[in-house]
């Protein structure tokens, strides 16, 4: 079986030799740059494991996996003219290097193309693995919307911020597992389990992301904790400080979030936390949604020592400090 | 087999019983405002008749068709942004209803949504349609990157710009034809006369668009003509006369152009073309593409009574005075 090191080196290599460089300039260009940012390919590395995992072939899987960071980095790309980002990582995001509307017609072109990469697998793979990925990407897209939504709203609660981090981030997480033990003839019971396994994964992931902007070791965590706070952003912290706040602390929340020096805001806000108790509390759920995830892996009908790399990448991702 | 109007009615019966209505309602609001606008329906009709001329099931194509047509409102979402368009189908585009983030991320689900729609097709048929589907679906891509690339330019060629219109809106067209064809059994000799058939009737069309703009009838086209002339745009007819200009006509097309008043810049440009003929010289490469499109239906192996409604269908589109 191959480490995940390795998986990423293929993965990397497939994008490297990935002929984006047809005309025009102004196409390609613009999808080199987002594509050549080294992000952790995470998405291709799982759906690669999971193939792997269930004895698949990594090489016919490569196509696909290819396909799933296509669409990832599409989304990138459009999620940051949506929220006006400048910067992702350490490059100029591509409206901004590029236009507003070069901006929107490479994510367009590569959301397409995305569906090319799988058109190669065996005939009789090819229906449910698209419609494992194209459900993930539907619900991705809902989960961009309900976002939306939220910056409009107050009232948010513990439900739906988790639903919309399941859709925005885990499902296509636990999509790119289930395509891969797809991919690697397991049964519907353990795409099942798996597809479970990453969507427990990706929110505990995700909820930690929040976590460790708040509590992080700022020296580990690699910037100044407290962004979060400081633009008084609706994280599973502040919804659950929101609802276990008595009413006076709820009326010290509001003016610190009208406070307009940051770092009084988030002093403030994360002495309120201490109140509340809500590192702890979030850990806890953090734990939970772990839990949960390894006992998905766990039930997978496959000897333990096949989940190794897989269980050691989800470990990994729970100790995490940064 | 079926007449246009039959087709065109079961297309719009498939649209309406479509179920966008999955949550949020942020995302299939904007969804359904731009597919039940209505549209000439023309790719999903096109794609329907190339399939019953050929012999196949219409009624197993109508969900392929549907989705053509939904990934082709998606590029009429995402144009109608980066145009700035307010208007479309006599209502609001969808960025100036809903916003334009709203606007990116509905144009993205409904390309997502489009390949949904051809899941269901035999297995053996699934990769070759896709991959016909996915071709044109970037080559429009291309062809827009194209066209804004042209507003910066002054160089046109006549080249360029039938490259251009052949990206941005022939291929779709032609693509349509071919996924029928391929849907219906087709040979795949048949299917490239039948797609050349499209592209040909696409370019075509096309120019015609940009003829009526210019000499066309006001009273049946139904508005103000001259309306290219006095954006400056850039069509085959003023390509053309820049082309075939003496030096003292290109000087008055240039100044022309920087010409604030509207009507005046309207009457001295059809003067121009009128001294060139680009009246009779741009009917006439219409003609040519339609004659070219006529030959390559004409050499589609099947007896001519099959071929009727599209040859029909075509003789309407090149007879069109609005």
């Amino acid at each position: 079986m191959y480490e995940y090191n390795d998986l990423l080196q293929m993965v990397e290599n497939r994008i490297s030799s990935t002929g984006h460089r047809t005309a025009p300039e102004g196409l390609f260009e613009p999808v080199d740059h987002i594509m050549a940012g080294k992000g952790k390919r995470i998405r291709p590395v799982l759906l690669l494991m999971a193939c792997d995992m269930f004895g698949g072939s990594v090489e016919q899987a490569l196509d696909p996996a290819l396909a799933v960071e296509i669409f990832h980095n599409s989304t990138l790309v459009h999620d940051d003219i949506m929220d006006n980002a400048l910067i992702r990582r350490s490059k100029p995001t591509v409206h901004s290097a590029f236009g507003t509307n070069t901006a929107i017609n490479a994510g367009d072109v590569m959301i397409i193309n995305s569906f090319k990469y799988f058109l190669d697998v065996p005939a009789e793979q090819l229906s449910p693995l698209v419609r494992v990925f194209n459900r993930a990407a539907t619900v991705i897209m809902e989960g961009q919307c309900r976002d939306m939504d939220f910056e409009e709203r107050a009232d948010i609660t513990e439900e739906e911020y988790l639903l919309m981090i399941e859709q925005k981030t885990a499902v296509l997480l636990a999509a790119s597992l289930q395509m891969g033990a797809l991919l690697g003839n397991a049964s519907a019971e353990d795409q099942q389990k798996i597809f479970a396994f990453g969507r427990n994964l990706g929110i505990a992931f995700q909820v930690k992301d929040d976590w460790l902007d708040a509590f992080g070791d700022p020296k580990k965590v690699g910037k100044k904790t407290g962004g979060d706070i400081a633009r008084n952003k609706k994280t599973l912290l502040q919804i659950t400080a929101k609802r276990d706040a008595s009413p006076s602390q709820l009326a010290e929340m509001e003016r610190l979030m009208s406070q307009p020096d940051e770092d009084v805001r988030i002093a403030g806000m994360l002495d309120i936390f201490g109140q509340l108790d809500i590192r702890k509390k979030i850990l806890d759920r953090i734990i939970g949604f772990y839990d949960d995830a390894i006992h998905n892996l766990n039930s997978v009908r496959l000897d333990d020592a096949r989940k190794q790399p897989l269980l050691q990448m989800a470990e990994e991702v729970n100790a995490r400090e940064y």
